[in-house]
């Protein structure tokens, strides 16, 4: 199949790595013709450019910019594509996603391949990125089922797990697994670094293996954080709202001594948790 | 030197395997016969048994039983000792329990190893459990410098890297590192666990490494969770209090849509956080 990608960093660029070893022809654009060589010296595309011409003939287009370029990049690519091609994006939210650019292109379908490394930009382009990760497809009603069938053939070429769902319980499910940990983590930070001097200062010193983990996430790419605030931003106040009413809770039931029901609390979570785990 | 433990579980019984290896005379005391003989097979302890009479010419003793039954052992102790006896205690929580114990016995130390693994009893008792862990001494006023230089040395025997520091502020400082971590990352668990069936559904199925993280010490042993809530609730308290307020301020930030406040939190939280790793 002849595939088109426009944006080549870190996800673009490992799917055009991944696809074009599975005999897929790559059509790379960029703003930055830099990039474009690099794109072309690493195997990542057949044909690199930034002239958008370059997608006239292509089956498929994934839209890999930051979230907040996807529907203005389509704008710029739809005069020069055929209308059977099918667009599809990478972005970490969907539902807003899918609304603006279900009206620029019916052929849109949103996706999110749930693979990614701290880096970012070409350079970090790696084959295998996608192997076992989630690959989440958000179809409308709109969509062919075709269309549909033809996305998660190519998730499989990546190796990657397809799965369909509504694009507003995509949302919700991340804001829960993905978003609110950032937020809830970050707090944690927060709250040690307000303590006096020498607390702070023996905190640092024996802070260990939990804390580890719980602040792991909060302390991580803050454009990322912001990022998912921004555009997941509903979803993300629906569950910092029933966080926080389950951390009251909490809090309630240590001011009141109920130590019977904070166990009760913590033993159904130990249970549930697993089941979070793959 | 004589040394004596009281209560083999995980802790006591890692203690008698490595001071032992060091060359000290270990005397184990349990409630229970079969666990004193297991000890003696383990090569936990020279003597063991459930006596307490055995205690009465040992230098120093560690009491590792759970918080709860620190005093109560101490008073069962005391009329088989030595006044010279040097007591300790392994509790996770220093300040009510120094309080406590000094009134009962003028040369009681409170300690604190913060090692351990999730299993308990004589049976999960390891060599080389302390190896790099830091060990906690809070001595007060009435203690004997000597007394505490005694303490730190069996610290480094085991590996340990011994630290001396008031029990308030220890009690503090685990309550942030430590004792908050649980409540918040239980709180996220029971968040995720109140979505509608289908977003359950889908977060169990995408739930990756930063979930996994974030949930991890609040899906733990829950006796645990509560000991540390009922032992050091005061300062944990004060711990959420702070911790509430912060996400407080996140969703504010979010809800007003401050996305450069935002960021700046993230950011500052992402530097601070390798000063908490060692």
């Amino acid at each position: 199949m002849k595939i088109g990608i426009v944006g080549l960093g870190l996800i673009g660029g490992s799917l055009g790595l991944d696809l074009r070893s599975q005999g897929h022809q790559i059509i790379g654009i960029s703003r930055q013709e830099n990039t474009c060589k690099i794109a072309l010296q690493k195997g990542i595309a057949d044909e690199a450019g930034v002239d958008f011409k370059l997608l006239a003939d292509v089956e498929m287009v994934f839209i890999c910019t930051p979230i907040g370029a996807i529907a203005s990049t389509i704008e710029q690519a739809i005069p020069h594509l055929n209308p059977e091609t099918i667009i599809t994006d990478v972005g970490s939210v969907k539902y807003p996603i899918v609304k603006s650019c279900n009206t620029l292109w019916p052929n849109f379908i949103g996706g999110h391949p749930m693979a990614g490394t701290a880096e970012s930009g070409i350079d970090s382009a790696l084959s295998n990125l996608f192997k076992g990760a989630a690959y989440v497809f958000t179809p409308t009603e709109q969509n062919q089922p075709e269309d549909v069938e033809k996305l998660k053939e190519i998730a499989r070429d990546l190796n990657a797990i397809p799965y369909v769902c509504d694009a507003q319980i995509h949302d919700r499910a991340v804001s829960l697994i993905s978003h609110l940990p950032v937020m809830v983590s970050t707090s944690l930070i927060t709250a040690c670094l307000q303590a006096d001097p020498d607390t702070l200062e023996l905190a640092q010193t024996l802070a260990s293996s939990g804390f580890r983990d719980t602040s792991r996430v909060g302390g991580g790419n803050p454009e990322l954080g912001v990022m998912m605030a921004k555009y997941n931003r509903e979803e993300l106040l629906r569950s910092l709202y029933s966080y926080r009413d389950n951390l009251a809770e909490i809090i309630d039931l240590i001011e009141e001594k109920k130590w019977q029901d904070l166990e009760e609390i913590l033993k159904s979570n130990g249970e549930a948790r697993p089941k979070f785990l793959n």
